[in-house]
């Protein structure tokens, strides 16, 4: 229990912190404030999806396409890191995918009402560059974005960027 | 498995942050600017420890004294947080208590040589927080700190504010 929840109010404090920091003292954030407080975020998402992935499919054998890596990333990578796997995973064939995860961990701590709709995009900065880390040492760069509507179900767009 | 390597992947990248962050510029972090670092890893992990110690004692009947609750730190709280026990307690019966972890698993990762003993310190600043938090919510307020002389053991002095 307590090691997922370890995680939780580590996650918590970080985007609070980040948040705090880039305020100071200013009364409120623009959006520069806000895309800046995203990227350190995301940034830090990044190196810990790498070195996650890496621990994963140690002894996975190789993928034999995208789609696949998709799959894994779905299923077990969402297993392992998320505690569930993703509901939904849909593709225009095109290299862009939308995974929808219907009860994402990391908002299942905020109220499920609307008031908290606004402050959902920071609780996600995190879990994208998790997710375009952990693409990116398979192989695929990628532009991660994700958009709640109805807390807390989730949406994460990956868009594959072709050399 | 990945569910504390993401913690632990989390925590090394805020630990980089903040130093950085604090060092913006400077050639060298000076004995002030590390104190501010250990402050705000110490202060994240005050509000972690609180938080997880809420949800531990749920369902916890109460202590009947502070070597009863240093007892349930060393043993189930030590093992949902860190993921083992302490290896051995000391107190000189006057409200000071020597926890002594023989493999500390926030210095796991690091290596085991002499080279990285003087970076041990800014690992031990979140957990330090942890464990002052989930005493305070017990009641104690607390002085924690930890030394370590070889990697990965590790000793964390907690010193009980009498009011």
């Amino acid at each position: 229990m307590a090691d997922e929840v370890l995680f939780e109010f580590l996650h918590m404090e970080i985007v609070s912190h980040i948040y705090k920091e880039q305020q100071s003292g200013k009364a409120e954030l623009d959006n520069k404030d806000r895309a800046v407080c995203v990227s350190v975020l995301e940034g830090m998402g990044f190196r810990v999806g790498q070195g996650i992935i890496e621990r994963l499919t140690r002894d996975t054998p190789s993928f034999k396409d995208e789609l696949d890596i998709m799959k894994f990333i779905c299923k077990d990578f969402w297993t392992k890191v998320f505690r569930r796997q993703i509901d939904n995973l849909r593709t225009n064939h095109q290299g862009t995918y939308v995974l929808q995860d219907n009860k994402f961990t990391l908002l299942t701590q905020l109220s499920n009402g609307k008031q908290y709709l606004d402050q959902a995009p920071r609780y996600l900065a995190f879990s994208c560059g998790v997710v375009r880390g952990a693409l990116s040492n398979l192989g695929m760069e990628s532009v991660v974005t994700a958009e709640v509507s109805i807390m807390p179900s989730c949406k994460f767009q990956v868009v594959i960027q072709k050399l």
